[in-house]
């Protein structure tokens, strides 16, 4: 199935246009985020698998260009060359699980004008949710980083992809297991869950069906215990926790999902342990984001595990990244944009990272000494050459976190420094100098 | 294909202990929003038509039953259950398009307890966000309800399925387009578009990309103008106007995407009716939401279209809902849950519109004089009833909104009254009591 409808029509208009009067020599466009979001110290690069799949399958199906063809009024001859159109161009790119920050390209797409411009809505859509909500959920990270974190959120994400890219998003910041069946059978993650309190309301009384749940899944048993009455509800899994054991079985955790979970969690674990019950772990979920999990560790909180759902699925503070795909080259010039408060900077670039801050410049340029490049070749004529291991961007993310200096790994962060090359401010002021004097004479 | 692992693995689990158990008396789920978001004075319920498919649909294809069988160890028993089950429910609904408020159920199932617990977590997906984005549209309706609007915001929403959902749900609130081809294709939309920054940047000036532009599109000319300078592009825009003209042909308008919208606005509006342009319209986009409509609106910006994108598309201010989808009766039998500030209503239920109030009362009540019931039968035995239909759903929100007071009917508005009926506060008393008495005795 050709999927180059996922776009938005102006792209086939620009596009058509292009075809029709030859303009298809090469064109650089640069990804990136305008502006962090308040208290964001930084983002974590997701996103790039699903374009990159998209790029390399990208077609106009049949069912597409008849569309178009009947619907849209296009040429024949916009037809035909649709029909014929792949995409053969390169990427480059900041590999998944890497921290970026404001103006630094996420990816930059080299390709016939054409062929780069067609795929800038669906590029865009991928990377701006994807790198949203991994980098809600490395807050979340930052604010328990001895927890285990589970992702709950598919129930309130918006559609059944976005769940699945959500559970990507948190494994690569180290969630240990998502409730998202499809998701964990199609990425090879862990599956996770428990029990609702409509189980708990099925049965005759809350014991009844914890024994119940004990006994059909003697090896995974987390009971819900606030369906009722809290305090009430310990006491019972504390009872089906002593059966179990007679049983040579053993309760592996409890779950609060409402009330004051922090005074809830040291009554519960006072409970457990003088129950003789030490292992059992207590997991929290209910609406939490990376301020409440904080605010559960300030106040000692005995939670082993923290169930993140919504606010984190939505990226609930910042639900769209102020993120752009803006054209920096076409057939060897650099060009930008002069709109006021969205100028763009000109030219294909590179981001080094060095021991004390970012770089952004030219990637014609050298680049600082003891400056990694951030960007790498993802994807060349057309085939890709990353193979979107989650595991391999969750080592990246792992390492880049530990780098980071302390004060910017934090809720509120204090500003990470990212410059600019002077030849990449000399260029940016060439053209915007060149644009001025042309259009504005 | 089965779509049966849409869900989180406690749905699962619980589902294989209620089949083990032979619990698979008629359960009733109520899906309802707790609270609305801050100044939001109504809901638009949308979402509906993709449960129904997803209903009609629901089975557990070879492969999902090999995975559960694989990976999450289910019993024989269970995966041969699994692999005969189809959703036989019914489903009452409040249609698609109609205005509702909180704590008023959007739907309820009624099925077979295994089957009405495992498709919770893909209604509450698919309801809550898509009834997020419609009541966010329906703001920016209130916002400027003479203008004409379109939805822009594929390229930042939270995957291709979500964009279509977008598209989807701004259509039933009155928008007449989207940028979304394919949403446009799918649901028989109207797709619109223009062109981007970078179609300017990449010819030679701008004045050479509007007239390639009204040359190749003649029928839909509507040129972006602030680029570089939008005093000078609008000056572009009115000499290609002129060469259109002299041509037999006409710009349909101008698209302005930065700056001062407003005061932008009034210069362009004032330099086309100089040149004799009065026909051509204006356009804006650019972040904006209800609040930056409204206040372009209250200074006399002369804009005919606004192209709404991101901050709706995501539903920026409420991106989640706080919906939930609660059990309220299982064998005949009224539950509740008793959880503090998540207390639920037994019961299943209906709602009255009476031309002064709401009231929620039991679906077995008569319901007060001149009351219209929402919630209709829009699935038995497992087939929909109701087709999906988009004009349908926009009149019931058009009629919807005429009918809503005007003083709800704002964005700072004061609140709809919701009435409960005695039988049952009668009802959720008894129960509460009653299952107090029992577990916490």
């Amino acid at each position: 199935m050709g999927r180059a409808l996922l776009t938005d029509l102006y792209e086939l208009n620009m596009a058509s246009s292009y075809l029709r009067r030859g303009m298809t020599a090469p064109a650089t466009f640069s990804l990136f985020v305008r502006n962090l979001p308040e208290d964001w110290g930084f983002l974590v690069a997701c996103g790039l698998d699903r374009c990159l799949d998209f790029l390399e399958g990208f077609r106009f199906s049949d069912e597409d260009l008849a569309y178009l063809a009947n619907e849209q009024g296009y040429h024949e001859a916009t037809l035909e060359a649709f029909a014929n159109l792949r995409f053969t161009g390169s990427v480059r790119a900041v590999p998944e699980g890497r921290i970026v920050f404001a103006d630094e390209p996420l990816l930059e797409v080299t390709a016939p004008l054409p062929e780069a411009q067609l795929v800038e809505s669906y590029l865009l859509n991928q990377v701006t949710y994807q790198t949203a909500v991994a980098s809600k959920a490395a807050r979340c990270r930052l604010a328990a980083p001895d927890a285990s974190m589970v992702d709950f959120s598919f129930r309130r994400v918006h559609g059944g992809e976005a769940g699945v890219g959500v559970a990507r998003a948190t494994a690569i910041v180290g969630f240990t297991a998502t409730s998202n069946v499809e998701a964990a059978r199609t990425l090879g993650l862990r599956a996770t869950g428990t029990m609702a309190h409509s189980y708990v309301e099925a049965f005759p009384s809350e014991i009844e069906a914890f024994r119940a749940f004990a006994e059909d899944f003697p090896d995974r048993v987390v009971l819900l215990v606030d369906t009722y009455d809290t305090a009430h509800g310990v006491r019972n899994a504390i009872e089906v926790a002593g059966e179990l054991r007679r049983r040579g079985q053993r309760l592996t955790g409890i779950r609060l999902d409402s009330g004051d979970l922090a005074r809830l969690a040291i009554e519960a674990r006072r409970a457990l342990d003088e129950a003789g019950l030490e292992e059992v772990q207590i997991l929290a979920s209910g609406g939490l984001d990376e301020h409440e999990i904080a605010r559960l560790v300030s106040r000692g909180a005995p939670i082993d595990a923290y169930g993140v759902g919504t606010k984190v699925g939505v990226a609930e503070d910042a639900p769209a990244l102020d993120s752009v795909y803006k054209l920096v080259e076409y057939a060897s010039e650099p060009v930008c944009k002069l709109s006021r408060r969205k100028a763009t900077l000109p030219g294909p670039k590179q981001v080094w990272r060095t021991p004390r801050e970012d770089v952004i410049g030219l990637d014609s340029e050298e680049g600082p000494e003891e400056g990694e490049p951030l960007l790498v070749e993802v994807m060349k004529a057309g085939r890709r050459l990353d193979d979107g291991s989650i595991e391999a961007a969750a080592a990246r993310f792992a390492a880049d976190l530990d780098a980071l200096p302390h004060e910017v790994r934090s809720l509120r962060p204090a500003p990470y420094s990212v410059e600019r090359t002077p030849a990449l401010i000399q260029l940016a002021s060439e053209v915007a100098e060149r644009m001025r004097a042309r259009e504005l004479a």
